[in-house]
């Protein structure tokens, strides 16, 4: 088993462990300080793991209801908080009960935030069944639900007292997601960790057959570099935002496409253009577009906006970007990359180089 | 100027001082370092105090915006949440924004709320403008919005960045507002400060017409008793359910009438039941019902349930408190006094005896 401790307030840990789901129920029957447990999923996890894991509970006599609603990112609004709230009051539960987020990212912000509000905050234990929800979601504590604006508008920061990561669900996750996934932990090689990047790239195609031993280590090198910036900016008030490299350009591009791309999709090519950008600023100090680009070619991953299929218009590209401008009181922080395993936050970018990089990734 | 410092996490102080709301705007700009504020209030309070403020503010050359909301225990709902959140992001409301809350109880629970969920959390002042906020909401950083189960269902501890308390707003308060709070002092000085108890008493019913410098005495002496007990339990799980004293049996209270008594009233005539009980179960160490039933009458607050000229039915009463207990699997824990100034904890109090108090009180 490998630990990350997450030093936040308060501090916890990240088990990652194949097989640690099926001892779950056992695990924690045999330190059980609470009344009873709620599983908060959607109905794909709930058929898939929600209802094994009802049943290994219901084994070890501890009281646990589901409470589950459709998958996808159109659940994440305060109604689905409030109806998961009445369905926990209908059953009594207080601040002595205990909740599992079991699934991806949209149910761990779901029950997350409506651990943190219910009852002005219940514990909450969290077990991320995809790779991008392990890599990502299960650090950092943040939570929330979207508004007709924008995603993510409302939330908190909120600290699970226990994340548990088991590989083996990764063996049932359709391509695409694992594909999803990866993208982050690239993000954090190149940001973090040069060793991280020269592993993925060693492995190649193969990561998608990966062992658990090798899937053990991404997940734990990419737990342990977000929980080590998370535990330096729990608030994201400045090095937290280093994480949003390849998001910048990223979240411009989900815009533009009306989030009909996956975000690893998207964050993948702001990472390359972000790369380039960084080149093009003289910021790099070496060569690591071509690489960076390599690896994504290696691991089928796109890295030009054609490889989409989709139109897109590289003026509207540039207009969300300074819209993002606009909220940060007319000041782009961007972030970019002096090598790989090396970033700096970067003011201000010139829109023409942006414009440049835009088009010849196009 | 008398200052609480609140060693909550953050900590924060609560400034108390006659004409400060004249002074805000200039305070607030000359260490100003927020973008653009929104005052959160309610229709009423805006026309009173909002409309001042705000143009206040404007004079300052600060961007200023107002959001109201209909007062009342009906606005407090996610709903209202909601819209105000829409209406800040109308207006790009960022993190290095301030909300200000000015009003009473419920305009406090929403703003507060309301900043600690927008964009996971935004800086907020407090203004607290009834008595009862000023000595109870404005410290322990609690916020929440009802549900149709009940109140508070939702919610947030959240600390205030500030507080300003201006004993000012009293003098245009309803009598019957200014009673609702005194309970409240009247509380902390039976759970925790004997010499609190005999001011009241020696000022008698002149206390509503105070002149400001007791009115600051007894805001003070009842935000620092309450930052004392808040400091020890910032969440809750103990120590800070002193502060329940005369609510147990308030609540039921609340509860059988349906909310159409004032919360201070119902919270008065708990604190005499429980006073009572305290003697009937001899964990009263001298006399004290009688002295605090005295001090009500001085107040002309009501000491007997037939003082509300409304139907209370007793049995009713007993069933909302085993209600209580049920939720908190089987324990119904309640706040009874050794002396004045002085609490303790006590487990399962025998119905026979709160049954016979209820009795005696009717």
């Amino acid at each position: 088993m490998k630990i990350v401790k997450v030093k936040t307030h308060p501090p916890y840990e990240i088990l990652i462990e194949e097989g640690i789901f099926n001892r779950l129920s056992k695990e924690l029957k045999s330190n059980f300080n609470f009344g009873k447990i709620a599983i908060i999923t959607d109905t794909t996890v709930e058929k898939l793991w929600g209802e094994k894991l009802l049943e290994d509970l219901k084994k070890e006599k501890i009281e646990s209801y589901m409470f589950s609603f459709p998958p996808g990112e159109s659940s994440k609004t305060m109604n689905t908080v409030i109806s998961l709230a009445r369905g926990l009051l209908e059953k009594n539960f207080d601040r002595k009960d205990l909740i599992i987020a079991l699934g991806g990212g949209v149910v761990g912000d779901i029950a997350g935030f409506l651990a943190s509000i219910y009852l002005r905050g219940i514990p909450f234990i969290q077990i991320p069944t995809t790779l991008l929800a392990q890599v990502d979601a299960s650090v950092g504590g943040k939570t929330g639900v979207d508004l007709p604006e924008g995603k993510n508008l409302l939330g908190t920061f909120y600290q699970p007292l226990k994340v548990y990561i088991d590989p083996l669900f990764l063996h049932t996750l359709p391509l695409k997601e694992v594909q999803n996934g990866l993208v982050e932990v690239i993000k954090y090689g190149c940001i973090l960790k040069n060793k991280l990047f020269t592993f993925l790239k060693k492995k190649g195609q193969n990561i998608y057959h990966l062992e658990s031993q090798d899937l053990e280590y991404i997940i734990y090198e990419s737990c342990f570099l977000k929980a080590y910036v998370v535990s330096k900016d729990e608030k994201e008030s400045g090095f937290r935002r280093i994480l949003n490299f390849g998001h910048t350009l990223g979240h411009a591009l989900e815009t533009e496409l009306n989030y009909t791309i996956p975000h690893g999709i998207a964050v993948g090519l702001g990472i390359l253009a972000e790369a380039l950008i960084s080149e093009k600023l003289k910021v790099a100090e070496i060569r690591l577009f071509e690489p960076i680009k390599e690896l994504f070619s290696h691991l089928n991953l796109p890295y030009k906006f054609s490889h989409l299929s989709l139109e897109i218009n590289l003026e509207n590209l540039l207009q969300h970007l300074s819209k993002d401008k606009k909220v940060w009181k007319g000041k782009l922080t961007i972030v970019l990359l002096k090598r790989i395993g090396k970033a700096i936050f970067y003011e201000n970018p010139p829109l023409e180089i942006i414009k440049e990089v835009l088009y010849l990734l196009n």
